[in-house]
């Protein structure tokens, strides 16, 4: 064990330093075949608001990451039709255009591709299949004709991939800049507070950023598609292992059922990481010093000292961003038409 | 049942004429010791949009009265917490600042009083009482800074009276102006197209406007408080009380108890009546057309011919208004907080 951390203290302080941390990018990276229009991402925002996506009317993809708060829900695990619980907690969309892959397991390559995943997930938005949430949108004038404008070249253009698509560009769109993290970084000394620096500081040194690195902290220099997995815990044994079950779920296993992925999981960003309690895959983790003091254990072997934990909260709070300000969409109406929740 | 109708169509025809109906007005009623503010309306559209104001975070007011679309839901009733039904359908939030009285019973005088009740609703947002309520704005310190700000005479600022007065307030922001009938009645005769025109006098003259009158179609000279409570079915014994069960609910005898107000309702208001299906306070009409053969029978015991049902739909279509452009609101964030869904 001892060995091991020593290994991680010597990966850290090599592979790292302060000047690998990066702002957030005001570009994002986007697919060559789903390039930003503004009518892309206007169909796309009343996509995303809309609860008619889920089979009784009650779920849109804003129930579990709301973009007027932190861009999850705040509870545990996702809560989707008929009051059914997921398994896991639900990630941020904020920021999330910079993740190279999508869900907790990586199971998706691209935001278009996790679009397309709760419509049809029975404890999500519970529709038996794609082709009834496009009849759906068939039913609704004002999509069909909001389809046409934000794929003109498509001769059939409500269908899922094109969905997919405008709900992806408008998670582009959700991104949060400036916080003081970032305009430390781009040279402004007094943004952050001396305890900030001492926590960003200490991150290196103890050796957080061998994973938690590049713009969006999640990992530096990834193509789309590729992951960057890590065990969690690195380290098995704690307390908290059973404190906190966080063996039970076996995380990347479960998509490739490969035994070197088990308890594998796509390193989440710390952007906005002070708003987004609680945490972890399972959101057994109620406060940030809790979850820090856990990631000191389970990944580095360390027992972080109250101080020390106490800078580490500090800095990560220096990463909570501008929330830009939103126009809400206005639905197009169903007439005639009702939601009938099944039995 | 001929002499009834006749009474009522002679009632219709003296008592009201297209003149009697009014736009919109620009003004909305406000109770003297609630004032519109910019902070509250800020704060009240925070707490409408707000999830954490239900026991596991899955349920806002926004959720049934659905501010992006229709101002309800498209369901025939509302779901609430755990997935659970309500036994009416959500009428609409837009224009509701124009009622007398809320809820489909008229229990609640104000919007103040409205704005109380789906809280602690088990089946709605489920909280177990108003302190819980308060408990939970005050864990969350954004809350509690607005809550000064919108109240700022007020000692103790966070209750639940200006948490009411904050909702309402926003409330009252939300109106949808300039429908065609608008522009018709204030002198645009091109506003409406000739059957809509024909389908106005027809309201008229077979006594629709007996009780769908003034600005809001439900009621005229109205003092708040004061309800505009009608029979439904005014005749019974139709088809129709079995096919859309009519008579199980006794509407505002629940809230009386007394025989006279067995099966009687607050008129509801004609404004979008086109986006709000299904109908009723049960909502087991699906559509508007078969919404007005119901009334046509149930009402004036008239079988409608399919033109007179088409001119009226097509009137009411003209009463769909402008639906304002807002500004998302930005949640204050619950830092270390986690909502725990119950068992």
């Amino acid at each position: 064990m001892h060995l091991r951390k020593s290994l991680l203290l010597f990966s850290a302080l090599v592979s790292t330093s302060v000047w690998a941390l990066k702002p957030l990018p005001q570009k994002v990276p986007t697919p060559a075949d789903n390039p930003i229009t503004p009518a892309k991402v206007e169909l796309g925002k009343m996509l995303y608001f809309d609860p008619r996506l889920s089979i009784d009317g009650t779920i849109s993809c804003n129930s579990c990451h709301n973009v007027m708060a932190d861009g999850a829900d705040g509870r545990p695990v996702g809560v989707g039709v008929r009051g059914q619980r997921g398994g896991r907690g639900s990630p941020t969309v904020w920021n999330s255009a910079f993740n190279s892959v999508q869900f907790w397991d990586g199971r998706a390559a691209s935001l278009e591709d996790q679009a397309k995943g709760p419509l049809t997930n029975p404890i999500e938005m519970g529709m038996p299949n794609h082709d009834e949430v496009i009849k759906r949108i068939n039913q609704i004038p004002g999509y069909v004709s909001a389809f046409k404008k934000a794929f003109p070249k498509d001769n059939s253009a409500v269908n899922i991939d094109n969905l997919a698509k405008a709900i992806a560009t408008y998670e582009r769109t959700l991104i949060t800049p400036n916080s003081p993290f970032d305009k430390f970084i781009k040279g402004n000394k007094k943004a952050m507070t001396a305890q900030q620096i001492r926590g960003m500081k200490l991150i290196e040194e103890i050796g957080c950023t061998s994973c938690h690195t590049g713009d969006n902290f999640n990992g530096e220099g990834l193509k789309m598609g590729e992951g960057n997995y890590q065990p969690f815990p690195q380290i098995p044994g704690s307390d908290y292992d059973k404190k906190y079950d966080l063996l039970s779920d076996k995380g990347r296993y479960e998509v490739t059922k490969k035994n070197d992925d088990k308890n594998h999981w796509r390193v989440p960003t710390w952007r906005n990481v002070a708003l987004t309690a609680p945490y972890f895959h399972n959101g057994k983790v109620k406060t940030l010093d809790e979850a820090v003091r856990v990631m000191g254990k389970t990944q580095l072997g360390m027992d972080l000292t109250d101080p020390q934990v106490s800078d580490i909260v500090a800095f990560l709070n220096a990463l909570t961003g501008e929330f830009p300000k939103q126009t809400m969409p206005i639905l197009p109406p169903t007439e005639n038409f009702s939601l009938t929740p099944e039995p």
